[in-house]
């Protein structure tokens, strides 16, 4: 197990099973987003996109809160900056959209273990699973502070919830818990907050020790990439993928174990050129 | 409080907070769908469009009924025009399709106080929000009557209900209830009869004192353009629209109240040029 | 009642009501998909398509098996012509993608008897509206096999039970039970296994007996297509469809009917050319 520099905004662990967890690491700011953190975020899903070790990425927050949203400090700035002429809204999030982890080979699960608010939500959406503690609070909240819908929250929370969830979550900005996202499919699942990692963790490990790192890097494309496509487009480009996956080893590998009844020994995915 | 003309086919009245409650009242019709009442609710809510001091609208219906469908009356002239020569099935709807709330720059919250069917139903769901009183009754109807899928139906309704519920309701045109509806996400909650309207606006209320109207009118946007956008073009455009939304003074004054702990006190829309 | 003969791999029976159930027929290999099982299903469902008597298609697994996924035999054979030269993998499901039954005039209803995994589910998920049977087991399962998302599911599924649970389902391959799928929406109902049939029937028949035809296969047609459609479009087809909705002897008889509390009695689709 490797585990970086613990004074870090975001913390990176490898687990032998495969599964990297970052921990988002501002404890006394709610892990708020900001130039700092989010530039440290990036790095730690670059390096575990890069990392034929890393199968799986567990993303959580140290502390109470999971990501509370901007830092106000950062917003304050910008609000200066944005009545100014010389705006830059950028500043937040530097030189990525939250939904750039859609586009990372790997999947990326959140464990929400606290508040989970404005942009801090919008990127545990782009996560493509959730687990969340039971009691967590989230809410959009932008409407609250004369913001707009951030950064692809309206394209992937009605895609989750339902366009009419949506509306209700954006418009009124409203606060609500855990367990109203489960209900509405927001999180996939609600544990007591002592075993939430160990929980998103067992779900990963199934993950990383089962499946095919080449299937699941061309399976999470196919789900986001299809979103636009029409069935036919979709089912011939499928058909094409799965003639690519025949001709792999892991196909082989794959029904040989299940007929053997073992874990399958699935070669990690190739180190991504820069 | 303003109140409309208590024989009008359609009410209008404003309340203190910024509510428009807009109310069908034809009653003895069960509000049936159709000419008069079509164009007297488009009046009114032109009328919630253009009128700054209305921030979020609810819509209901008198009597037993929330709108029971097509009037039938009016469907039988249609049904003998197209079968003659010289057609003309606008003539349920006038100059508008259901759609067109979708496009109003503020919140449309549906309190359904009772029978929601064929074209009330599309109506409804249109509204971006939506409460029901226990036990009110809905269907789609149309294949029961050799109709289609009525108006833009079949665009929102598997989006709020996913495409299987929403093929099970179009197909079968089977009646359900309320019950079943906020299980399936057709409406946010059901409450008894007696407290519909208090709840409905409640939620309405609290939208229109704490959340920015110019904020809503980017959102609700947003929400409804970017079903066909890709997360890329979203996202791109969600930075303009924050861009914009941090020169506006209601992102300092919704900063503020946040940090002072007080309801907000945004502007209002400006008036629409007609 | 028309029956073929039972030795098929895949059974037609026709009922008074004017539901046809086809029946997949391998009950020895779980009803395995592949060249034998999937021609004989196209001719069934080609059949019902045709057939003027039928309104309604419920499909249905004999066994203990809806259908377990690809025949491991077959794919054996693909798999070795795919590490050669000379690769087809379309000998798994001939000269068709699942998706084909979409585009089918006429209601598809799965009830879902057992085991349901990978093509089989894809098959399953192709199908308007599914019953399952309680215990039934579900698995993507093409992750934990080395392949990727077949033959439109990457479309389908997340319309189905939003792009959060496909992710869930199709990354981790994991099994889950009808239980499950009725809370995700994957399924309508579950209903004990000896129950199955007899309520996927008497859910088709009701549309049989009371639903046009003619409507039954335009609302069909505008559930899929107006996927991609934007909201205008949708809407001013939809007025068109009406148009000559209204023009078709099936309108007057639904509404008269209707007033006179009867059943109606709708024609026929025609028969399609060929």
């Amino acid at each position: 197990m490797t585990v970086s520099d613990t004074t870090s905004p975001v913390l990176f662990e490898l687990r032998d099973s495969g599964v990297a967890v970052v921990t988002l690491n501002r404890p006394d700011r709610m892990n708020a987003w900001g130039g700092g953190l989010a530039g440290a975020f990036y790095r730690c899903i670059d390096r575990a996109a890069r990392d034929p070790d890393v199968r799986v990425v567990v993303l959580t927050g140290n502390g109470r809160a999971f990501c509370a949203g901007a830092d106000m400090g950062d917003l304050d700035a910008i609000g200066e900056a944005s009545t100014s002429s010389d705006t830059d809204v950028t500043q937040l999030v530097g030189e990525r959209h939250p939904y750039f982890v859609t586009g990372v080979n790997k999947p990326i699960i959140a464990a929400i273990n606290g508040a989970c608010a404005g942009i801090g939500l919008t990127q545990a959406l782009m996560c493509d699973i959730r687990f969340a503690a039971a009691g967590a609070k989230f809410t959009t909240a932008f409407a609250r502070r004369g913001l707009i819908a951030e950064y692809g929250i309206s394209w992937i929370l009605p895609r989750v919830v339902g366009w009419s969830s949506a509306l209700d979550l954006l418009l009124s900005g409203r606060t609500f818990y855990a367990e109203e996202a489960l209900e509405l499919g927001l999180v996939k699942e609600v544990v007591p907050s002592d075993e939430l990692l160990p929980r998103a963790l067992a779900y990963a490990d199934d993950i990383a020790r089962n499946c095919a790192p080449t299937a699941l890097a061309v399976i999470k494309r196919q789900v986001y990439d299809d979103a636009l496509r029409d069935m036919v487009a979709t089912s011939a480009q499928a058909e094409k993928l799965m003639h690519e996956s025949m001709q792999r080893p892991d196909f082989i590998e794959g029904i040989t174990a299940f007929f053997e009844k073992r874990p399958p020994n699935f070669p990690p995915l190739e180190e991504e050129k820069p």
